[in-house]
């Protein structure tokens, strides 16, 4: 194994200069990480587990460089005036970096799903079937400052046995191409095609036009970041595209719920991290609950603005007034906006009406109320008696998420490597001809 | 229960005629279609059982109204010139009539996937985690000249807790007004919302379009067709579409095949029916394999005309030339491309190159070519030692089929029941927070 990974060239800003279309280069790029997927396929669990473990192993190597590239990246930034939060997203320093190699490492060690029989049936006429997992082919990921993102996506696309095509953001730049030669030197080490994991080599805005636009070359994309990315590209793209757009989680809190129970559940949902995509965002009190007063309090005191409707204004004198657009706003900040409302039936309505159908709950101490939420909340994830703020692939024993997906078709709520797969039909017959 | 439906007027042949914009009116349908969804959704598999017997009771009830309408269209069709095979896809007789009300009542006894649990797990904090089938929501169905479409499609999405939206094809538009008032009258009779089951009110090729673009309001577009539907349905929808566009499916003869087998399946596979998706286009000869003189020879006898390579037109005199362009042609007919390789390597490659992913089929009597030629064919289907010809929901045992998928994505191969779902992540807690 190399020990230090050389910073790989980066051909194609010359063929970018020299005239290549976008989606000429796209297309290579495309036609090359579609080559390599074939053989990644065919890897074997150990084979893949080991190239992960070497990977794991050369950004450890790879730290003084990757740190030196990064450190490029934040300077710049400085001098471009980013944000103090997008500076922080961007910064690696060594115990972010080692948690970085730990990460890929944990993908190293999950079950391949490459291979699982998903059912088997046999015929009348004997002819045997079998659904088996396979890997979906080439995963497309654009993403913005976390150079994270480069590590963790691509190992999880190679642990379920697809090529990945990584466009990240500009200000990560140095950084990715850093972490992406420890990726490469990782992966020749063990005898992996150093086009299954290919980094954009351009940062030319109009190569994720053509990434978007790559039907039948990028089986998937997967966009990692704000709002106006994922809008972005869900707008543009004619490649399926794995994703959520707004996260606002509702929490319910019913006539019978327990009320230390539904204190702690809200506070929790809402401000244990405000800015993540499971944070509640619409807290629906039900009118005949006996504790609201003290819960929004909480919530309050916690530093918490609130924003109600007339009934939720009457709870607290710190309640500001909601507009009818902040029910449709998902905050990310430590503002929610607050409904009394009339019963279950009401608060269905309102989570009809307003949800992202990303996460939604209810704190309930009736069982019938509980399984008519489960069942009528139509949303990616629904809850009952826990903190919205659980919606995420390691809390749901994942392992590690590609992402939370909110569309309805494929893979839905956190998607790991098994939402990196598909599935072909195995028939096996001895001879049978169709009457 | 209705023994005679009446036809539903179609108002919106007046409201686009008034003016509104295609958009508005696919708008309006499918807002209406979304909210009786949800009704569906909840509708217990006796329900939904029950709603579909009605439906075929009320289809062998109206079988007058029906035929009257159907042969409305077919004088229309003559009138108009359509050939014969397109006017023999459309015209409807009592036997005709009755198969269509036998497949609705098919339909209903098949088992409900709404409700079923994938899997389920309990996390080391006591929250209990499953994944519960659940409806996609309204499907779009685009299809041709068959009037059976309608009542087939209608039955397979309601059955799976889906509303519809039906386009059909203008020739059929009365036999399709007909069978759609016997699914109304079912439907009513039963207490399931009208507005499940909506035959596209106005043949204005606009509306299509306005389908076609829908994102939000139509979960996932089905194309039922030849391929130039196909074709323009996959290049301008921005709805998730479930299609197979080519099914150019290649069967490789191994060296040690059966010459028995072998030829018994390929004559099935190119001639019991040569219209079906699933039929034989290509056939791969390995240079050792003994008997291909044979087996061309009972090709070419029972009426099929072949083209091949240099070495395949070797075998036989009466063999003709292949393009470059057979081999990525689906014929659809009793014409078949052939070539002969060097090996299980060689009808790799080919088939990597050249199949449409949909059936791909080898004869061996090697079982370690079997496994890899099952590993490594990247199509939705593959076989071993049967016939492409058993590339069929009906055949695979999943009672019916919404049709054959080729996409990577969702569902692949034969689309049935569970390929009309998705799911939802129903987690249990007792209050726990998230540290």
């Amino acid at each position: 194994m190399n020990i230090q990974s050389p910073v790989i060239a980066h051909e194609s800003d010359l063929a970018a200069a020299d005239g290549q279309s976008p989606e000429a280069l796209v297309a290579g790029l495309a036609t090359a990480g579609r080559a390599a997927q074939r053989q990644v396929a065919l890897l074997s669990d150990a084979q893949k587990t080991a190239a992960l473990r070497a990977v794991a192993e050369q950004l450890r190597a790879d730290q003084a460089a990757i740190l030196e590239a990064n450190a490029r990246d934040v300077t710049a930034g400085e001098e471009k005036g980013l944000s103090g939060a997008l500076l922080d997203r961007l910064r690696l320093d060594p115990k972010r970096l080692a948690a970085m190699a730990d990460a890929v490492e944990q993908v190293a060690s999950l079950p391949d799903p490459v291979g699982q029989v998903i059912d088997r049936s046999e015929r009348p006429n004997g002819l045997q079937l079998s659904r088996v997992r396979i890997p979906i082919g080439l995963i497309g990921i654009i993403y913005e400052s976390r150079p994270n993102v480069t590590a963790d996506a691509a190992a999880l696309c190679l642990r379920s046995g697809n090529a990945v095509l990584l466009r990240g953001g500009t200000e990560a730049i140095h950084s990715n191409r850093a972490i992406h030669a420890a990726f490469a030197s990782g992966l020749a080490s063990a005898g992996v095609p150093a086009e299954a994991v290919q980094l954009m080599p351009s940062q030319d805005r109009a190569l994720v036009g053509a990434m978007l636009t790559a039907a039948g070359l990028i089986d998937m994309i997967v966009p990692r970041g704000g709002k106006s990315l994922v809008a972005r590209v869900q707008a543009d793209a004619r490649v399926p595209v794995l994703a959520h757009l707004d996260g606002i989680c509702h929490t319910y809190i019913d006539a019978g719920a327990d009320a230390e129970m539904a204190r702690k559940v809200a506070l929790n949902a809402k401000m244990r991290r405000t800015g993540i995509c499971g944070a509640m965002e619409t807290l629906l009190l039900d009118v005949q609950f006996g504790d609201s007063i003290a819960l929004v309090g909480d919530l309050i005191d916690a530093g918490c603005e609130l924003r109600g409707d007339a009934r939720a204004q009457a709870l607290d004198p710190r309640i500001g007034a909601a507009s009818d657009e902040d029910w449709d706003t998902e905050y990310l900040d430590a503002i929610l906006s607050v409904a009394v409302v009339d019963g279950l039936d009401a608060a269905l309505a309102h989570i009809a009406r307003h949800s992202s159908h990303h996460t939604d709950a209810i704190v309930t101490g009736d069982d019938a109320h509980a399984e008519r939420f489960l069942a009528e909340v139509d949303s990616a994830i629904v809850m009952v008696n826990a903190s919205s703020q659980f919606a995420d692939g390691g809390e749901f024993g994942l392992g590690a998420e590609i992402g939370i997906a909110t569309g309805r078709l494929h893979a839905r709520g956190p998607v790991a490597l098994e939402g990196l797969t598909t599935y072909k039909w195995q028939v096996r017959g001895t001879g049978q001809i169709r009457p």
